[in-house]
Order: structure tokens, then sequence, then C-alpha cells
């Protein structure tokens, strides 16, 4: 990654392919004036200004080159520091042709921008001190974003809420390490400036934030990746059934606007807003044929996986008492995943007979995974359950590992500034041990920050952010 | 197609996909109104005016519904008349994940806003007078653009090359049909204001141009579909590897730019700005096995479409008369298409005897496909043949079989107009076929419409434009 932040960037912003528009995006201390060197009124013979108009401006015209018109655009400008970067900054409205984009790509390439890197315009708008690193990051799962959940965790962390958060805990623990530092300059006369008693009830309120934030994690990689459910059962279940009929729903909602269908994924889907992405499992049944407890064990390791385990079973072939070998085998194996019990093949003829079959085991869904009896109930279920473990969209979630790893790394070091002032250890001891989580915290707002730390940030971001 | 033309259209301007930035576009008079209502500036709290800003003017601030901040987005402002549509219009950048783009549909949509038809925003520009119908078809074909070529015959017609040459020819028949119809009203009286030998000569002039016209479709078509190359020779003469070469040539230029590259169709490339687009064909020589001929005889219908047809044979397995014979074939179905003979698996030990072989065979290139040697001159053989049969960027070139279509009727109702001329038909008869020459021309650049012929257009455009 390049360390020059005042160079002159260019990079496709939209998508790919053709389209009505697409955006060419300029950044630097040359952007506004190459912009303008090409820049032509409509009529293509009257070179227009662009470097004397105020920022937040739009301007119509076209783009020359070699007497050749390229493209009749809208220029968007954005003068320094009042744009997303912090530099002066063009943004090139142009028909979304594949072959144009190339062009006015090449165009500022021969005449003194260079292409950006992934992630550079929010690399420089964090150089510049427009976002955080926290911030910075969020951008990225933003456009990532899939869902109604990832998509305002994203938003509340882009906007500031967990940055504001770990601001908050530096600023009490900098206070102390100050304190304390100022001690080790008069050591000679033993002097405490800090209050340790203080510092003890300030490091317990700090490390209960950093447990929550870092249990929060683990929701929060769910929000991101979908929250993972197996769906278990014997083969003759009707699992694959039960599973098109949840993905036919969702990629329904997905084309009910025109123009917006997007790749979808063959086993995620969002309903109500929460990502889950399913996995299809063989059936769980002990069995002494060696073949197929292959496919038992590998049953055992998505349960093992997953945050939901939905056991869908033929209410015609199980017996109540079948029913609750199946599900005590299961529960040896599900750990800490949720489980969801669903009697299939359920119709008006019989749906009475079978719930008296299975009348002890409260628990259990009826439905028909044929003609989607009751399930959108099993929807329900399924969100209500993640609601319940999990979320609410104003508190603070962690979804990014770099953080969690962070947030870790401060609170083993607090545990030890604890375990220190619990041993009434001197204060140079314990300033190393503050030190240490305050660059933790700072790392992660990018107040402690290099460049590789930089590099493996941004690369993970598209070119043209 | 809905020919309401103020209610507010929405639709998504960019490409599909996640990016860094997607534009959402609304026209029509609530526009301005329906973007306000949900504006608010980024903190979130205050609601911020756009219907008092002036147009070209951009704005910061984030899209709230229900409480939920959806996206901090860019909002440019353009006022009726000054924008594509001719109406009031906003363009709003977001971030560019497809959830995003979704939420912001949705939004609008669920309040008062349509989706927009293919090619409405283009269609109302039309409807207002922004742009001609010759014009805003040019639109489809700019985005289209797939090469330098392509796309200059396109911009030029967009940019009004095309239709002023049309309202000249147009100008100048409505004159003398004016005229005409003038002697109807005075029929009784015999006079005559149209000079019937003025009216000869322009009419030979119209007609001239539109031959030329109607000419220059046979470039347009082939500029805008590529230009059809057959490769055409014995199995083993090396098709393949040469169309491997002259494909992956082009795909490593188009990959030279990160993040343009773009969907490569197998059998297309572009050199030096002109589409070619290739065919495989089977081998060409006569035969006695029935299978083998069905191969042979969809080789010469392929021959057939060609406008080159590039003749490759193993140097070292052909001689000197079976070159002959087999080019003697080829002539025998290539009709107007150009032959490019090359002889392949050249190398510098046995160039020097080869090119004795084939001394009297002018015209053969003497090439290796497999190392490369002198394909970079079959390209520049191509190149040129295509520019000598055709094509000045300058010139107005017809590319739209619509448009062709109405200037072969023109042209054909002129040619009426000189019969009846030279057989002194009286005024009424004349003036029918002048009118109908007329409405023809006038349905170019849309003087003359109707739905359908509306419907037909802009259908083929894309969803955003």
């Amino acid at each position: 990654m390049k360390v020059n932040r005042d160079d002159t960037i260019v990079a496709l912003a939209t998508a790919q392919g053709s389209a009505a528009i697409a955006i060419v995006r300029l950044s630097g201390s040359q952007a506004i004036a190459l912009a303008e060197s090409f820049f032509y009124a409509p009529g293509g013979q009257t070179q227009k200004r662009l470097q004397d108009k105020a920022g937040y401006t739009v301007h119509f015209g076209v783009l020359k080159y070699d007497n050749t018109i390229i493209d009749e655009v809208l220029i968007s400008l954005f003068k320094a520091p009042h744009s997303y970067t912090g530099q002066d900054s063009v943004e090139i409205s142009c028909h979304g042709s594949t072959y144009i984009q190339q062009q006015l790509l090449q165009l500022f390439l021969q005449h003194g921008a260079r292409m950006a890197e992934p992630g550079e315009f929010t690399m420089r708008a964090f150089l510049n001190g427009k976002l955080d690193l926290s911030q910075a990051e969020a951008v990225a799962d933003l456009i990532a974003s899939n869902s109604a959940v990832s998509h305002q965790v994203a938003m509340q962390q882009m906007r500031g809420g967990f940055s504001s958060k770990i601001k908050v805990l530096r600023d009490h623990l900098i206070n102390f390490a100050s304190l304390i530092e100022l001690e080790l300059d008069f050591s000679e006369e033993d002097v405490e400036f800090a209050d340790r008693s203080d510092l003890k009830q300030l490091v317990a309120s700090i490390s209960g934030v950093l447990q929550k934030l870092l249990h929060s994690f683990e929701v929060g990689n769910v929000i991101k990746n979908g929250i993972p459910v197996a769906i278990v059962g014997k083969p003759n279940a009707g699992k694959s059934t039960l599973l098109n009929v949840l993905l036919d729903d969702d990629r329904a909602i997905v084309s009910e606007i025109p123009g917006t269908t997007r790749d979808v994924i063959e086993d995620e889907m969002v309903i109500d807003g929460v990502l889950f992405r399913f996995m299809d499992t063989a059936g769980i049944r002990t069995t002494t044929d060696v073949i197929e407890q292959i496919g038992v064990n590998k049953a055992f390791e998505v349960i093992k996986k997953s945050a939901i385990v939905i056991y869908l079973f033929d209410a015609h072939e199980l017996s109540s008492g079948d029913l609750q070998l199946e599900i005590d085998l299961l529960k040896e194996h599900i750990g800490t995943s949720q489980l969801v019990i669903a009697a299939n093949k359920i119709d008006i003829e019989n749906e009475a007979d079978l719930q008296a079959e299975f009348a002890n085991f409260e628990e259990v869904l009826y439905l028909s995974a044929k003609t989607q009896k009751n399930t959108e109930q099993l929807k329900q279920r399924l969100v209500s359950l993640f609601d319940s473990r999990t979320v609410n969209a104003t508190e603070t979630i962690v979804t990014n590992a770099r953080h969690a790893d962070s947030l870790r790394k401060a609170y083993d070091a607090l545990q030890n500034v604890t375990r220190g002032l619990n041993e009434q250890l001197a204060g140079d001891l314990l300033a190393l041990d503050i030190r240490y989580a305050l660059d933790e915290l700072g790392s992660i707002v990018g107040a402690v920050t290099n460049a590789d730390l930089l590099e493996s940030i941004f690369t993970r971001f598209c070119i043209g952010k």
C-alpha cells in the first residue's frame, strides 16, 4: 500500500458492468485540475473551469481528449477538507458503458493519476481524520451488509457508536496512566498520586464493559455471517422440501423489486431482516454401518457449528417413543445450540391424531413442508430464538475479529493490573500493563496504528471506496 | 408503457451488485419533495430542506425512515427544466450495498414513486424536448458501445449529428410540400407555385443523400455488432490456436486496468478500436463423406455471413497446387467477403523455403500461431480491410435498423415523386408521396411518432436510464 497520501488516485466507484450511469472518482491534490483539463462546455469547443467553482456543486459538460469527445458527463466537485477523503475530489457521472468507463480511467491514468488501491479513498478519509479506524472498517461492513440487522450494526459503528464507547474507556484509563507515570518521576519520594482503590474500581468497571463487548462478538459474528441453522432428520423426513420452501420464499422477496435481484447464495436467507445460513445434513440415527456412520458423524459436526438445530421428522413414521430416543441422542451433541422440533407431513385429516400422539412434547411444531402449512410459524420461531438470545440494535455489538482480538488483549492486560494491585506491585509495573491495554484499545479506533495494520484492513475493501 | 409523464419514477441507475457507490435516481413532479421528506442533517435529528435549494448542488445528510437511518448519502439536485429528463430530479449517491439499494427503492416505492420502466428517464427527456428520438436511441447505443468506433458513432448520433442531417432534408422537402399543398387550394386555377424542375432536382439530391445513408447502414450494422470474420481451413491448420492468440491478447488489454475487467464474450475482440466477431468453422475441402459434408456446408454458411474470411493452412502440409484448388473452391462461396490467406507453422528455419513454395500467391501472410510470429501483422491486416471498406468517423453512419427502414421507405416514396414528375402527375398525387417521405423522415427524429413506436424503442433500454 502506497503511503503517499496526496497524489491523485482514480477508480470506478460503481459496480462493474454496463448500466445507465457509472461513477469515476478522483481524489488528491490534482484531482480537480486533472478533471478540468479535459472538461469542455456541452458544445465541445469552450473549456470549462472547475477549480474556481464552489464545492458541492455539479457541472454539466463533455470530457474531450485528442479532439474526441469521450462522454457527456456530470462532475460533482468537493473541496478539501469538505469531502469524503478530506482531499480535493471529483465524482464524474458518465454513461455506464464499459467502454467509456475504461476510456475515462485510462485518460486519467495516462495524465498523472494512479489507480486507487482497494479501500484507499476510505484510508485517506481515516488518515485525514474524517473517520476513525473502526468507523472506516464499518464502511466495508456496510457495503457488504445483506440484512437489516447487519446493516444496522454496521451503520451504528460507522456513525461512531462503538468508537465513542472505546474513547470513554480510554480517556478514563489515560487519566490514571498519566498519574501513575507521574509517580515514576517522583519514585524516590514514594508518593501515590493515583488512588489505588479508585484504580481498582475503574479497572473492574472497564473490564466489565470489555467482557460485555467480547460477549457481543459472538452475536456480532453471527449477524455478519448469518445464523447457522442445521436441519437434521431422517432422509425421508422432508428436509430438502422444507429448505426449498424457506429459500424460495426468500427469493420471491428479493425479486419483488425489478432491477434489484442479486445472486442469492443457495443456502442463505433473510427472515424479518435476520440472515440465516442453512446447513442440510444426513440422518442422525445410530447405526452399525460404517459408511452410514461417516454421514452421521458429519451431521454431528454440522450440529456443533450451528446456533439453531431444526429436528424434522415424518409424523407418520415415528412413534412418540422413537422421537424421545432421537431427541435424547441429539441433545448429547447439541451443546449450546437451540433445538426446534418439527413434525412434518401434517394435514387437516391427521392433525388432531398426531398432536395427540406427541402430546407430551410441548415444543413440537406441526407443519407440512409440501403444502407450506405452518412454515411461516417455523420462520417466526427462528427469528424469535435469535431475538431472545441476542440483539438490541441500539446496543453496541462487536462484529470485527480484529476488534475482538484487541478487546481480549486489553481485557487480559487489565486482569494483570488487578492482580498487580492486589499484590501491591510498584507503579512502574502497573503502568506497563495499563499502557498495553491502552494501546490495544487505541488500535481499535486507530489512535495507535502502523502501516501493516492499515494494509491488512483496507485491502479487504472494494476498489473505488 | 405508462404515458403519464409527471408521476415520480425511481430506479437504480448504476450496475447491479455491491460496490463503493450506487445511485438511486428519481424524476417527476414529486421527486424533490419525496427525497426531502426522509432527508436529515448528518446527525440524524434535524430535517434538511431540498426544495428551496438551487439545482446543480449536492447535499450531504442521512436518509431516515421510521427512526432508522438507512444510509448517509449525497443528494444531487436538478430542477425542471434543467435536468436530464426536463423534470425535477434527484440522484442519490448511497453506499453500494445491495441491501441499502433495495431499502431505498422500497422506501420511495412505498411513498408515492413507482418503478421506472426501461428507458423511461430517457423517454421523458424525449417527451420534454431535451433530445429527439434518434438522439434518445443513441443513448442506449452509447451505453452498449464496446469499441472506439461504435462509441464514436453513438456519440455523434447522441449529440445530434444524424438528426441535423435529417432535419435539413426535411426542411427542404417541407418547403416544397407546402407550396404544392398551396396549389391544391387554388386547384381550379391551375397555377404552379412549386417549380417542377427545382423540385425534381431537390428530390434527386435528397435521394442521393438517403442512398448514401442507406449504404452506411451496412457499415453501421457491422460496427454495432462486430465485423464477422470466418476462420476457415483444415482441422490441423491451427485455427483454434490462432483464435486463442487473438482473443487472449484482447483479454490482456482489458485486464490491464484493475477493476475494469468485464465478461469477455469468447469470440469477440477489439483491435485498434474496432470490434471483430470471430467464427470458427469446420474444414472446407470437398468430400464424399455425408457427415463431413454437413460440416463443410456449415462452413459455407458461416462464410456467407462473414465480411472477412481468413483461410489458414499448414504450410508444411499443403502444396502450392493444393492451395490453388482450395482458394478456387473458397472463392466460389465467398461472395463480397474479403479474403485473407495465412500460412501457418512458419519459423526461422523454414520461412525462406515456404515463401519460395508459395511465391506466386502474393497476398499470403506467413505466420506462426504458436509462437505468435506475425500474428500482429494479421491483426493490422484485419483492421486495414475494415478501414478501406468503410469508416470515416466524422461521416454520418446509420446503425439503427429502424432508421434504415424509414430511410428506405422515404427513398422509395421519393422515387415515386420523381416518376410522378416525369409523368407530369397532378400536384395532389405528388403531395401524397412527399408527405409520406416527410413522415418517414420525421419518425426517425420523433417529429412524427406514436405510443407503440415509443414503447418498442424504449423497452430495449436498461432500467434506470
